[in-house]
């Protein structure tokens, strides 16, 4: 595992080998702390996410390694017309694996070509992110016990929402999924995914426009932000905001064991009301995507069985 | 100590003892170089200060340490309409201490909240900057020997300087502390603070307006920036700031012994020939603030114990 | 050593030695990866470098010590009116050894009179950038097995070209250097450096205007980027920006073991199809730029010694 550029480059028997290594880290960090000592990880960050470059650096740090790299492209080379290979090319005799995020898409793939060194797509514009989808897999099988024979309903902008798309895929090779999209008409899942994958391996999803309609249902309820600028018009989006806004209300009816995933950052989607509650854990994502990220370097370093035991 | 956002929540014993830790620091470092290993401290500050993050940043790589954060808030989830609490929630999943600083006041506060681990507020507007009232008062028990029995001069703008108000409060616990506030009348002392707590705890204080007719007087000279847009016309600016500019002249009748700090950065308010005399302490103060800070991370991790012996 | 300003401060001897520590590192990197623990390395950049700050952090990480900094002035004291003797008064106090870059000539040399500290200068404008030249000369010198007895061809802005200035000089100390100066009428190395370096040490120079007549003769070709601003007028910059970039064509008739050099970025001013060519050093400056900066750091903190044997 040289490069992951796409969550779905991962067959089903890596990603479970990434999570056990992820649960194993969460069991005794203390035996993973100095693995990666004397490793750089380099963070590229030509479109600034603080979030994912500070967990990508917590992880590396919490190995035992080191960072360098740089938050934003506005201070860098790129700036002075060097191309994204160049940069790739140089900055890989720097350290021995990077994590890349850039805003356009298919850049992490380019940059593969020159890279000395292992290579994470961080985010690519509204392309990939694997490293989240990574992280909501270990998260559905540490709190669900299981990946398949589950109804997941994804809520909010499913147009754009580039975790759902992934999310999607990579629960689709699981056994007995039921999908069910939550969103107003102008957000609703994009054509290509429905006709290319739910419909060519026979899925069993629907399309609803409220939670409440499918709350009671679900096993795992992923909220995303419908974002303002998203609609048409300024009516509509007074209209439909409050559906898509999650308080304790509209899970009144949801088996005791649902979970609520989110991406973050969250806005407004869920109120703060819901945080305390047992179901909620979309911050229980964050501290899983600090291992799996761990998991994820130490695999791909092919450090994974030098870990003391 | 799971949290410090006010000087004035440490008693006048928990101080000793963190002046205590950092005079032990200051003897034999060595001891001290490996106690945070495995450690993380994340810088999270949401507005610029190049001085108190660095000094953050030494501080924990010298107890051997690890740090990350971020410098500004211009590329964080903030700029997406993210809480204060919600970052923090995330980041603690991170790290194992905060230290943050903050434009808006009473932030950390709120930060608290959601911190799964101590934080430190490192300034939060024109509010408390804590870690610089600890390390003048380390500065002032190492060159005086003694917090109390002391002649303390502050000059400049008193009205606006957060480190003198919140140094006045902590000299104010100790025994027999005069103050002697040397400012233009625009730049007094605020009357709150005068009365509530000068007058209100009868303590010994006068307002002058030149460093000339008190110098003979102190055994401190506390130094601050007059800034020109805090007066209220272009001639009373001029006419005034060379009372306020410290040289060796106004230095001419001082006790042998008297210590003049400054909170930095200086602009021009200290000449430069003053650098090199002995009484100037603002750059010893620099040198105390690393190990104040170190002082205050072990303690609040917990650690102070844990050092070789 | 104590600080490194100008390459021309290094006698041939110092350089010579650099040269054989930073051989020794790549023989042997393990043996180098503690040496500097519980060092610090500040790297000061008043001016955005990436790829020159990340050089510096990755030789200093790959030591085993620490590195803090910033990466542009614009959130720094500097912004509030601090002086550069301050800034380095006061970070002198957080580091063991800095490494700065500033946009004014002279700035690391005022810096030198009040860092505590050994310091780098790592770019002052377009004066100097020490670390590019002792890198350029480890390369000559590990691709050629000598730094006497060459043809170096300089191609591109000759005029604003730092490292081509400074590269000049320091092969100017070496026996039987001849020097091919190739660029436009606009952009010929200036009078000062024929008159004072090249005449007055009577060495062997000529300047021509197109690669393909002297490439046969070369041993090196330096590359700088010919940028269009730097033109009188457009049309010049159309009818002459081809002759100045360097494709397979133009190489067709150079001597086997010609090296092509590059301090990079590089925008178009080399083809890509030069890259895979065995001629092509330009990405071995930048892994030799992390090593020779390893040898620096070691020597300016006298740590050569230091290392496992």
């Amino acid at each position: 595992m040289k490069y992951l550029i796409d969550p779905m480059d991962l067959s089903v028997e890596e990603i479970d080998e990434l999570i056990d290594i992820a649960n194993d880290i969460i069991k005794d960090r203390t035996r993973y702390q100095d693995v990666c000592r004397h490793k750089i990880l380099a963070t590229l960050f030509f479109e600034p996410s603080t979030r994912t470059r500070l967990s990508f650096e917590s992880a590396m740090l919490s190995l035992g390694g080191n960072v360098l790299g740089f938050s934003s492209a506005s201070n860098t080379s790129a700036s002075k017309g060097e191309s994204v290979s160049d940069t790739i090319s140089v900055v890989s005799s720097y350290c021995d694996i990077i994590a890349m995020r850039h805003p356009k898409e298919g850049a992490p793939l380019v940059a593969t070509r020159r890279s000395k060194v292992p290579l994470i797509n961080a985010g690519d514009g509204g392309h990939n992110h694997p490293t989240q989808t990574l992280t909501d897999l270990l998260t559905i099988s540490r709190e669900k016990g299981r990946l398949d024979n589950l109804t997941v309903g994804f809520c909010g902008d499913l147009k754009f929402g580039r975790t759902v798309h992934s999310l999607t895929k990579a629960m689709s090779r699981y056994k007995n999924i039921k999908f069910v999209f939550i969103a107003p008409p102008e957000l609703k899942i994009p054509e290509y995914l429905k006709h290319d994958l739910l419909d060519a391996k026979n899925l069993d999803y629907k399309e609803v426009e409220t939670i409440e309609e499918v709350i009671e249902d679900l096993d795992i309820l992923y909220m995303t932000r419908v974002q303002k600028e998203r609609f048409f018009n300024e009516q509509d989006y007074i209209r439909l905001k409050d559906t898509y806004i999650l308080d304790l209300k509209k899970l009144e009816k949801s088996k005791s064991d649902l979970i609520v995933m989110h991406p973050l950052p969250r806005v407004n989607e869920i109120t703060t009301e819901v945080d305390d509650d047992p179901r909620a854990k979309y911050f229980d994502q964050v501290q899983n995507g600090r291992f799996m990220r761990m998991a994820l370097i130490l695999k791909m370093l092919g450090l994974e069985n030098e870990v003391e035991r």
